[in-house]
């Protein structure tokens, strides 16, 4: 049933671009790309769009991970003033924050600190491009239809602004679920788990009072990380802007949901899920995987990796882990380029890169360690492969939370672990059909969908170019003020009449009691004074 | 252009239903119709699911005005307790509530109790179905994977309780908007207008007020409504019942709205948008149209319909429209089965009937009068006709203001208006060009989709058969009481730690303060003393 259905949409997808094909027009469309894994799915749209006749241009700075690989699109780079090795540093002190097991408050401040000084060095590159006078003038005289970027950096949202240009949102999520905020998309703290919390839907009060706790206070790290992007969003529009103006402008949300994986809550019409856009058509194996995974045997083949922003790890922590594979009897594809663990057993191979999505696409591929991030997860949502799961930093925890809610994974505090907890895990999610059947279940309902997600995507930012916005999407609610928009002064307006009235009728009877009583007594003094 | 999006939803429907077709397996549904124009689209959907191979049994009362017509699926009927006198008379009732002019309140009490009498009718054939032994063995017996029913009427919501199956609710809208709460969808009152108040998404402190009072009395009406139904279902379930419980165990909502005409407002994911699902292709005309049509000049028609549920009207009424349509130079085709005004003009034709879609498609259509039925409007929309709408009962007033805040369209009060009121609305919308290129947008908008609405129909109908409902779209909301949802307990919980805190602190300042007085309080009188 899965291989029918993968084929089908497939199928679904092919033929709805055949199909468009031949009434699209060529647009012009910018782009302004998240570095790192963010960009993995984003760059399938914007090579498909380009493939489509449209002309796409992608703005990224000169330094950076993975944006400055060539694509069948014109690739706009500018200088920026920092270095790949500050990069670098930067994103090792985050990760490190996270895994080097600090006491409480000091993992906190070390988490945000290093947060912090990503977003700062984010920002600088926005700062670089507005400086950039010949790119600057290029975006202007380009006349583009649309601007599709992910809005975490804020930079493609404060161009989208400074151009007046239509724009596409193409993200996972925010902090401080700035997504739902500034598209006005009810939020209720009931159920709707809030990040970081690793909360469920389904919560105990003292989740709940945790979940009102960290809504309430969330907005404070989310100052910090975007204090110098609003101060320079504010100095490049000339007006105070707020996180909330900056985003709230934007047509089409994409957002990388599906609700096999995402709790079901509110949501808003011009917010287009397309979680699992990365699950590509299994590819066939180069030979030295495919020798790999012959020999795997009836055990079949266990796939880990960490994503890929984190391939190597402590040595103590690589020996816990090389330690736990040696246990069970699967062959072990590791993606490590660290130094190879001493106690390394012979089913486990340790790989620069791997072909992720075909390996999990094998049968016989039997788990996958991965470390929650959200492309791994929909690989293995896609495949039915059930999951240990080892979140690092970000929305990882919460991701891992997700899955084994949904009873389709087993997640590992990776700094608390031993080995024989990873190996126990790895058994449980093998040999115990029930996580199987759950990812299997789930596999299903996520690819049965009447369109692939790849191809929704491209029809909305078509849609955006092909309309300039998409304004009958947009709620009236963005117009309102908070206090409107909960009608407090509606609320407060009956209460006053309420009040007024019943102050009159109270004052009424009063005012009639007096004079039954002041009759009553005169009547009685006087026949009091008659019969006296 | 339009003629382009046309061709290519048209096109992507087959190609979607014929790769699908592939993979589709038989199932089993029941349908449970609501008459009258409901039905109208419903059955599309119906007679889809039929050629794709599944098995569809439509259950609907012997006496019945559309329901009987024999189609490409099983139809099993059950005798009733009332006539089709009592039905025709029961809505004349309705009509005639609504266009007698009564004064308040007479007006607003000959509507509610007219309703409930329909109301009241409808529930009945529901027992007369609980109580066709013969039949419920056979819907016992039949093993459907699903059912498919307009819940308006509760009856098929009512046996999906009885017997356990996952459901799929087509429909336009719910009185009380019972189709939002039941599916624990956020309603916000300061920009979501309610039913019947004639508010836009943006209104005035007057409208919110009045939007906010007739959402906390509508529970009246329609508990009035539905007493009987629920009744009913309380018996039948042996369980006291609520409207939200019969309501809220559905899988699947397809919502036959669109937000080019809707009002852009939070929805949940388990809500599919079909909006414009009874838009077809535009077929040739018969030669009698055609005729006519092309006999209209370079003036082109106008289209004037009530709607297949109201097709005469008092002699008074319709002699001050034939003046009106006197004074235009389009022909005007007219569906009317009533005695023909004595002053009716040469370029308008009294027709029994029209093929409204073809017509509306029509390059020479100028203008559409209309009721404000969601079906005609829809076909307004699809072909680009701006409209003058007389809106009569139900949801019309309100539909009606959608397409006159869009600017497509004028509205006019068939209880007040002139002759002259209706000649200047037709001269407006068919000379004034912004009507015609606001609906032209509209349109633009409404057609570019990625899959038509009837296909995407069919495609959720097929998910819950497939999947047996849809359980990863029900939100945990549904779970929580009223307090819990709004976080009440959390917010008490809190206000309480402060109150304490802020108690004991004060207290623990006092306590301190009193020793630091009485302290040198003896101290001064030890110091007095001392001195004395």
């Amino acid at each position: 049933m899965l291989t029918a259905l993968l084929l089908r949409y497939q199928l679904a997808g092919w033929m709805l671009l055949l199909m468009i094909a031949g009434f699209s027009e060529g647009g012009k469309l910018v782009v302004v790309p998240m570095d790192g894994s963010h960009w993995l799915s984003m760059r399938q749209v914007v090579e498909n769009l380009s493939q489509r006749g449209h002309e796409v241009v992608v703005v990224v700075p000169q330094v950076n991970w993975q944006l400055g690989i060539t694509g069948n699109y014109t690739l706009k780079t500018y200088p920026v003033s920092y270095t790949k090795e500050d990069m670098d540093v930067s994103l090792q002190t985050y990760v490190d924050a996270h895994l080097k097991g600090q006491p409480f408050p000091f993992n906190v401040l070390s988490i945000h600190n290093s947060s912090v000084a990503i977003f700062n060095l984010i920002f600088s590159n926005c700062k670089n491009l507005f400086n950039h006078k010949e790119l600057m003038q290029y975006l202007i005289q380009s006349d583009f239809d649309a601007l599709l970027t992910d809005p975490i950096s804020l930079c493609g949202a404060l161009i989208a602004n400074y151009f007046s240009l239509p724009s596409v949102f193409f993200m996972r999520g925010l902090p401080c679920n700035l997504h739902y905020k500034a598209n006005q998309c009810p939020d209720p703290l009931s159920y709707v788990p809030r990040i970081f919390t690793m909360n469920s839907d389904y919560m105990t009060f003292a989740q709940r009072l945790k979940n009102v706790l960290v809504d309430s206070v969330e907005f404070l790290y989310c100052n910090s990380f975007y204090a110098q992007g609003l101060s320079f969003a504010s100095e490049v529009l000339q007006r105070d802007v707020t996180l909330l103006d900056l985003l709230s402008s934007t047509s089409i949300w994409l957002m990388r949901y599906d609700f096999v994986f995402e709790y079901p809550r509110p949501v808003m019409p011009n917010m287009v899920f397309i979680g699992g856009i990365n699950c590509g058509a299994r590819k066939a194996l180069h030979e030295e995987f495919e020798s790999i995974v012959n020999a795997s045997g009836e055990h079949g083949f266990v796939v880990f990796s960490l994503g890929s922003m984190v391939s190597e790890i402590p040595m103590k922590k690589a020996k816990q882990i090389a330690e736990a594979f040696g246990t069970i009897p699967q062959t072990v594809l590791w993606r490590y380029t660290g130094e190879a663990p001493p106690n390394l057993a012979n089913n486990t191979k340790l790989i620069k890169w791997l072909p992720q999505n075909d390996l999990l696409a094998h049968p016989k591929a039997r788990a996958f360690i991965t470390h929650g991030g959200s492309h791994g997860i929909y690989e293995g949502i896609c495949n039915g492969v059930p999951m240990v799961l080892m979140p690092l930093f970000g929305d990882q925890m919460d991701n891992a939370k997700r899955i084994e809610s949904r009873g389709a994974g087993v997640t590992l505090n990776v700094l608390e672990m031993t080995s024989k907890d990873l190996s126990d895990a790895l058994n449980a999610v093998i040999n115990d059909k029930s996580y199987k059947e759950n990812i299997m279940h789930l596999s299903a309902l996520h690819l049965d969908r009447p369109i692939h997600p790849l191809d929704l995507a491209v029809y909305w930012v078509e849609f955006v170019m092909r309309h300039k916005g998409a304004p009958h999407l947009r709620p009236a609610a963005h117009d309102l003020n908070w206090i409107q928009y909960h009608s407090l002064d509606v609320i407060a307006f009956l209460l006053a009449v309420v009040l007024v009235t019943a102050f009159i009728s109270l004052k009424c009877c009063l005012s009639c009691c007096r004079k039954c009583f002041c009759k009553k007594g005169r009547v009685s003094k006087s026949s009091k004074s008659k019969a006296e």
